[in-house]
């Protein structure tokens, strides 16, 4: 299935694409996605429902993040090997775990908003994991049946909150609109393997990232039996799997976002992104 | 007000502390208090009810965390000087924020669950801020006037995974029952002012932690509106705003949680908690 939330900002209704395209409300069936709302049992009843008994939504208009609520807003640092080299990092010997205030999430073609004293905002696409069971202790062997499904995330950043103004990364990462998630939640069933789906970003026409969810050190499922050992995963939790090399701060010269700049975002088989930037007020 | 959460795990109702120390049932009027059931508006109108109009809860057995479904579990680090000294660090010039999985989150005297292969378990005794309403951009001077309430929280932390696995402070701060919160949320009228709390934590008797809030780098009014710099804080969310010297980390030779320990948190006028360790399964 293909999960989508469609209407006004903090107003959305929950829906599903049908085979020709076409959106379909469920608002009858499921009050919104999220926590238990996307459990592994709750996407199995949906997934009994006829979509064809739905009613079709002709102008769905604006596309929400397809998930809301979430509980967490987890997210993989420097786990392309590249992209660790063009930060100037090592490749980290262990998954780093770092998250973004559940504040930033926000719908895939909104615009993202540059804040206020930003000087160094920065794209980064990324395979978005979301959690369907709650996982705790889980073997690699089992990871992968804990996921709900799959998305499209831009872990937008701002370089100079997160390295240049003291301690953690969440700084640079929390911003409202730093959170693009989305078209669809894709169901885990869609998804033949999650290490071989090629992910990109256009900026301003420009491809600046383009790489293989192949190249990540750290798996999907590495990920989860990893980070199931220092914390209890929940139905309803993102984890934004980390982004491949190509992003502004490791260009020469850097290059940050502008007011006016358009990002397009891609991962294979899970939809398309595409935001404009906008100055805070 | 001081409101609380009663039952067993998972299924905790709201109530609240009458004048006379019992726990009056809030159920019917509110579901739970997570999120919105905690703006400044929904507590006036749990404020404008007669509390011996509520029907008295005789035996409220286990006190659950004054929250539900926080949308996030913010941290401030290292924000009293001599805890800053004592685990070596440099006095920060900005607040560092840093965040706790919210599955962390648990009742003040739930026991504390030590992870396997952890060997550096640790506490934390910190004054608990709730926001009340949606803040982005606020002054110093406005940001108590963001605040629903305070509470206790002990900010359990496991160093090893903190600051020896790569990365960063989450890994070590997230384990489930590592964040004991309540008992109470106290409303912020009934704190006269946050900066002037004595906090202490006992272990197995013994005082280990034992300062004020005076000694804060950074007061509360300072986080929030440093804060609503980077992220939109919102309606539910938690903020621990660090600790005091006198943590295992600090002491020669050091000192680590170990199954059977007694801790006893208490911040003036927000109650006691009170956790015995066990060793995870």
């Amino acid at each position: 299935m293909k999960l989508l939330r469609f209407g006004p900002v903090g107003s959305e209704k929950p829906g599903m694409l049908d085979s020709d395209g076409q959106v379909r409300d469920l608002s009858a069936h499921v009050a919104d996605f999220a926590g238990d709302a996307v459990s592994l049992e709750a996407l199995d009843k949906l997934r009994a429902i006829d979509p064809a008994s739905l009613p079709v939504v002709a102008e769905p208009g604006r596309i929400g993040a397809c998930l809301a609520s979430v509980p967490n807003f987890f997210c993989i640092g420097l786990n392309y090997a590249k992209h660790a080299a063009e930060t100037g990092a090592e490749p980290p010997k262990e998954p780093i775990i770092f998250s973004k205030a559940t504040s930033a999430l926000s719908g895939p073609n909104d615009a993202v908003v540059i804040p206020r004293n930003s000087v160094k905002g920065d794209w980064e696409v990324e395979l978005g994991v979301v959690i369907g069971k709650a996982a705790s202790y889980v073997s690699e062997a089992d990871a992968l049946s804990y996921v709900a499904g799959y998305c499209v995330i831009n872990d937008v950043s701002e370089r100079s909150f997160q390295a240049e103004r003291g301690g953690q990364w969440i700084k640079g990462k929390s911003a409202p609109t730093f959170g693009p998630t989305g078209p669809w939640l894709v169901t885990a069933d869609e998804v033949a393997d999650p290490q071989n789906l090629k992910v990109s970003l256009d900026l301003n026409g420009e491809t600046v990232q383009d790489s293989d969810t192949s190249d990540m050190i750290f798996t999907v499922a590495e990920i989860i039996s990893y980070m199931s050992q220092f914390m209890l995963l929940q139905p309803g939790d993102i984890i934004a799997t980390g982004t491949p090399s190509g992003v502004g701060l490791g260009m020469k010269p850097q290059r940050f976002l502008r007011p006016g700049d358009e990002m397009v975002v891609r991962v294979e088989g899970l939809g398309e992104q595409r935001q404009t930037t906008v100055a805070a007020d």
